[in-house]
Formats: C-alpha cells, sequence, structure tokens
C-alpha cells in the first residue's frame, strides 16, 4: 500500500518519487502492477493521467483506469490505429448482421407468403375434394336406386 | 504552412515555440485548427503524441493523427470511459443483433419444415382427390350404361 512508508505504487517507483497517502495513482497502480502503469505513462503521460483521475468522482476512478489500460494497451498494439480499430472492426460487424438480419427477415416473411398460399391452395383442394365426395355418394346412392 | 517564416501550426502556435520546417505537427494541425490539437495535447500531451508520431511510418500518420484525435475527443466527452464507451456499445449492439439473427433463423427453420409438412399433406389430398374423380367417371360411365 502506497504513503506512510509502505512499498511505493508502480507509479511512484517509475516515476521515482515518495508516495504520500495522498497519491491519486497508488489505489489502481500497484507496485506489482507496474508493466499496467508503465503503459498509461507511455501513451498519456502520468501528469495527464493525474489530472484525468482528478477530474473523475473517486467512485468512478477506477473504471476510468480501467479504460485508460485498455486504451493504451490498444495503442502500444496498433500505433497507427490504437482502439479506434475496434471501433472500425465492430461497426463493420454491426452492418454486415444488420445486412444479415434484413435478409433473413425478407427469407421469413417470403416463407409466409409461401405458407399462406400453400395454406389456401389445400382448403381448394380439400373443399372441391369434399365435394367430389359428396357427388359420388349421390352417384352410389342412384346406382343403388336404378 | 509551417516553418521558414510562415505561420505556425497549431502545435507551435499552442506551445509558443518556433514551427520549424521538420515539425512533426504541421503537416497535420494546421494554425486554423487549434481546437484539434488543444484536444490532443490535453489528452496525450504534445511530447508523447510527437513520440508516437514519429514511432509511425509518414505514410500513416494522417491516419494516426485522426485516431487520436478521435480518442481525445471521446475522452474529453466522457472522462471515465472514453472511447471504450464505443466499443462497449457496438459489443452490446453485436450480441444482440447476433441473437436476433439466430431468432430469425430459427424463425426461418421452422417455417421451412411447416411448408414441407404443408406441401406434403397438399399431395395426399390432391392424390386422393384424383382417385376420386376417377372412380366418379368410373361410376358416371356405370349409370349410363346401366
Amino acid at each position: 500500500m502506497a504513503g506512510s512508508g509502505g512499498t511505493p505504487c508502480a507509479s511512484c517507483k517509475l516515476l521515482r518519487r515518495r508516495c504520500t497517502a495522498e497519491c491519486v495513482f497508488a489505489p489502481y497502480f500497484p507496485a506489482e502492477e507496474a508493466q499496467r502503469f508503465a503503459m498509461v505513462h507511455r501513451v498519456f503521460g502520468a501528469s495527464n493521467v493525474s489530472k484525468m483521475l482528478q477530474e473523475v468522482p473517486a467512485a468512478q476512478r477506477a473504471d476510468a483506469v480501467s479504460s485508460l489500460v485498455y486504451e493504451a494497451n490498444a495503442r502500444v498494439r496498433d500505433p497507427v490505429y490504437g482502439c479506434v480499430a475496434a471501433i472500425s472492426f465492430l461497426q463493420q460487424q454491426v452492418s454486415h448482421l444488420q445486412m444479415q438480419l434484413a435478409l433473413a427477415h425478407a427469407e421469413t416473411s417470403a416463407l409466409q407468403l409461401q405458407l399462406q398460399d400453400e395454406r389456401q391452395q389445400h382448403i381448394l383442394v380439400q373443399n372441391a375434394h369434399h365435394q367430389l365426395m359428396l357427388q359420388e355418394a349421390c352417384l352410389k346412392q342412384e346406382s343403388m336406386w336404378t
């Protein structure tokens, strides 16, 4: 834990300064997570990260650190596009899925129409069949009388 | 244009330094786009942006600047999640669309089975109908002879 003579946090260790009880980094960058701090320091700079954290309510600082670490990792992996590459990829995936969904809905509508048509044809044939059965019954009865 | 005594770029203007012909920012942050540079400077720091641009091949620097400006704008709009908010939103949208697509495919399969079943029933009724028509024709012929 930071300050009061304990192990300095990853930030104070890297920046070689005394880690006080008020250190804004200490709760989010413990000494054993040196790489995590090195990453955000490399991309955003410790001073900017400190300012950004101080502008955020304490209850949301852990989330802010997570998102900064995520962005920094993405920028180190892809120096040109950073996490914007993930956004582009996801936007393409959304467009592709929306197109596939529109096609699937069109197929469903076409099948529903075919089914409706098939059922109407079925009813027509069934009615004709019943009428024929009736006629046949009459003919049989007639042939019995003659 | 920067350097050679011309108007300094947005970066050199903000940082109050002489804009030379070698200025790494000048091609991407012209004097009239002060706000664009102020944003990346606020989030990443001019020194980090300069380092990041120098690590990227010249042909990809314009793309790198665009993505840095995008990330910086997102961070200023949402200091807790930055552009990670867009990633989360898009990931949720992808999950939702994948679920809707799975449902649509299941509906399509069910309709195809119903249609197949309906067609088989239709054929059965049609065959019975034709058989009946034949029987009726025979009966009529018989009644003509009797």
